[in-house]
């Protein structure tokens, strides 16, 4: 798709400094655009980078970088440039089509429902009771199992998993190997071993949230995993049963919850962070990459942690910073000792 | 399904306090049970919250919450109250067929030998030299390798990966995603970069295996790869090549082992935990979440490790709690020094 | 296959002590080996079990177990044993054939370009516009994104997805449930919570990489995530949007990389390594096992580094070790302070 310059301003809302006639054709990062595409910088130390880009159009935060400053550019002023940038992608490259249509070689279950302009590609098998709101595309050899009921709008990629009795909400986005609704890791000792505790409850994923590749949601034993709306989860996340996730928190490739945590709103995991069972990390609270949360241990609303077990991270950045100096410290007592039990001797 | 409540005692061998002929139809938690469901209480500190639900029934360890404390509730008395729960569940609850028949999409090599009563969903690839014993489920787009072995009444969730040449014991379950038998991580540094080092072995997974969600398990590069009976491997967990994993062991999600890794019996590791190349944790060793082990090391029978390295983890309590004291260890010896040395000056 | 000692020795350009008439017909570990079998030792150490096998050939470095010492046993001497018997393996037992002619059950696009001798498995998605090269073999259930390009005599092995627009080079083996084009995890804060970031970019595998099972590569956001040649990624790695990884680097694992992360050149990560967004590690640097590396920071060439945050790994077993002896050392400064302010009070 091609929009001039001023379209694109339109669009966004912003502010058009240059020649709102130029034809922008693609979105690009600064160093492989070329003059009809667009880029955006979000910070004055990346203006030099824009500068020196051949990008046609740039957008930028107010106040910073002039005109004069990027000669032969336009200009687009939006307060966020990174959310107006995503917009634009949005627009100029619209998402390709997953599924359109029902394939012929779907297998659909006479009970399923789906709804007009449901999307379903090869190979997809569809259990009984399944129902798919209008808009959805399930991408080709996806699972959907019996009674599972998916929202509007939502975008199976390839090769996705629905155990029985999963809930999605709207426009949910779930990519290629993700698992969803499978058995939770229960167990009970006995004489001859492991019994399984069955698994029966469910999973209920809310509106907007997005599933990275090959993440995994267990179902709840008895009860429902839950996965708030605007949740966003990258790759190879593990949810363990009867986990809940607040509203519009992120959680980072390879981090896993144990079962029955309960992770609050906006809260930030990094990756490969680990909460063991029945921790509690309350609303917008953050835990660096590689962090772990011990079994039952709280982090408190707003707080910044680090390590495994997780500090408040500055406190963690001290001792981090000590560890490298006992060298020096073992020696320091080790001349004190000398000194004092010398003189004492 | 229904069922009284003394039916239920009969069924798990428990003691009946209380209206035997409540019916049952359903297993909950407290908090979501209703007046015909059944619950269970596993300690004294939970009775009142079974108290507070409105399930009809409760099973209950002997000597905890008698029946004036529950009034309107119907108790059955069990030693192992969660187990006795899991057996009811299990008993009311039968799991739904995850195939039955041979679908008619399956594709199902000449000499692949499938024992009556197999099922086998839509989608399904099985190739040549395949055994399945009587009884076992093929979920939807399930890959059965060449040469393959499963035993009695498995159940294989959709898409499952099995490369050639892998044998499952009776009543293995395996989740959606899993991969078993995929060639182990063995190069050989040449002058051209890294040789392929052949993975020619197999594996060995043993009766009663529960096998999680996109969970990966290694062939052996000459030998096999074994994973022994009554094991259960949580999601998302790495199995390196040649390793050994012994009877009724537990392994949680996200755990990795590498390769020629010997991990005894009735051994536990916590989600994330790490045992590098030719580590060798013994009979009952438990490992805490996010424990890692050296290449080479060995933990002893029976103790509980924690950290990265993993050390015994009173000792490693200890640790992290001297840890967080550091900058007041570094303010003493500094005033030591003053004292001291200014002493001596 | 069966091949004589003599021939083995030629086909490998090894010398040849004793019998050059033995038959061998399987390649196997000293433990597991038959007279028939040939097996590798790589140092001295090991030179008693093999001495102990039932192998009637050894393949063995110079210098290294006379055949006085190995009665009975046919000998190959080579610089590098294991690469010798590698490709011995290689040549005596070929890799089974993952899909040869196209099958009945594949969905080709029209616009889909397959080279002669392309072998492509049952229920197979191959979308518009892909190119396939000549040799290559796609197995079941893989579905292959719009407009990919996949080179000459490449395995893929069942069920592996390529988003669409996906580049692999020649030779490359994509180990089953592997997801590569995913989009990166890009979203941007609004007042109605998070905004994704269109994921536009590509990903650009180079020639002889081998990436394992269930492993994730994300696309780059606007630019492309490469993985050059030669690379060998272990299962369930996590390869975020637009990192880099240089030649003949070797990830194991469950080691992830967050976005635009930049390896180089022979580098190694050893398992659950985590490398926060924008870090940097330089040709041929090492990390062991569950190192991490903080968001930004920068690893220099050649160094081994532990820990999380990682140090020089020589550094980091001193601090590992004192560590140990903080009890003791705060029992030092107990005494010290007794003494010291017991005099001077």
């Amino acid at each position: 798709m091609e929009r001039t310059a001023k379209e694109l301003a339109d669009h966004i809302d912003a502010q058009l400094e240059g020649d709102g006639k130029l034809c922008i054709s693609g979105c690009a990062s600064p160093e492989s655009a070329g003059p009809h595409d667009i880029i955006f910088v979000d910070s004055a130390k990346h203006l030099e980078a824009a500068a020196r880009s051949k990008a046609g159009c740039v957008v930028l935060p107010p106040g910073t970088g002039a005109l004069a400053e990027l000669p032969g550019k336009t200009i687009l002023r939006a307060k966020d440039p990174k959310l107006a940038f995503a917009r634009i992608v949005a627009w100029m490259i619209p998402a390709q089509p997953i599924a359109q249509g029902i394939h012929k070689t779907a297998i659909v279950a006479t009970s399923a429902k789906l709804a007009e302009g449901v999307g379903v590609g090869p190979y997809v098998v569809i259990e009984e009771g399944v129902h798919i709101a209008a808009g959805t595309q399930i991408g080709a050899h996806c699972f959907i199992g019996r009674d599972s009921h998916i929202g509007l709008e939502c975008k199976l990629y390839p090769r996705v998993t629905l155990y029985q009795g999963v809930r999605l909400g709207a426009r949910v986005i779930v990519h290629s190997g993700c698992v969803i609704g499978s058995d939770g890791f229960g167990f009970v000792p006995s004489e001859n071993g492991f019994v399984k505790f069955p698994q029966i409850g469910t999973v209920e994923v809310g509106d907007d949230v997005e599933i990275g590749a090959n993440t995994t949601i267990d179902r709840g034993a008895l009860d429902a995993t839950r996965v708030a709306r605007g949740v966003k989860l990258d790759n190879l996340v593990q949810i363990g049963h009867n986990s809940q996730v607040g509203e519009h928190s992120a959680i980072s490739a390879q981090a896993g919850l144990a079962g029955s945590t309960f992770i609050g709103r906006n809260v930030m995991l990094g990756g490969q962070v680990g909460i063991a069972g029945h921790g509690r990390i309350e609303d917008g609270a953050q835990l660096a990459p590689q962090s772990g949360v011990p079994a039952g241990k709280i982090i408190r609303a707003g707080t910044i942690m680090f390590g495994s077990p997780a500090r408040p991270i500055e406190k963690a950045k001290v001792i981090i910073a000590l560890m490298g100096r006992l060298p020096d410290l073992v020696e320091k007592i080790r001349r004190l000792e000398e000194k004092v039990f010398q003189n004492a001797g």
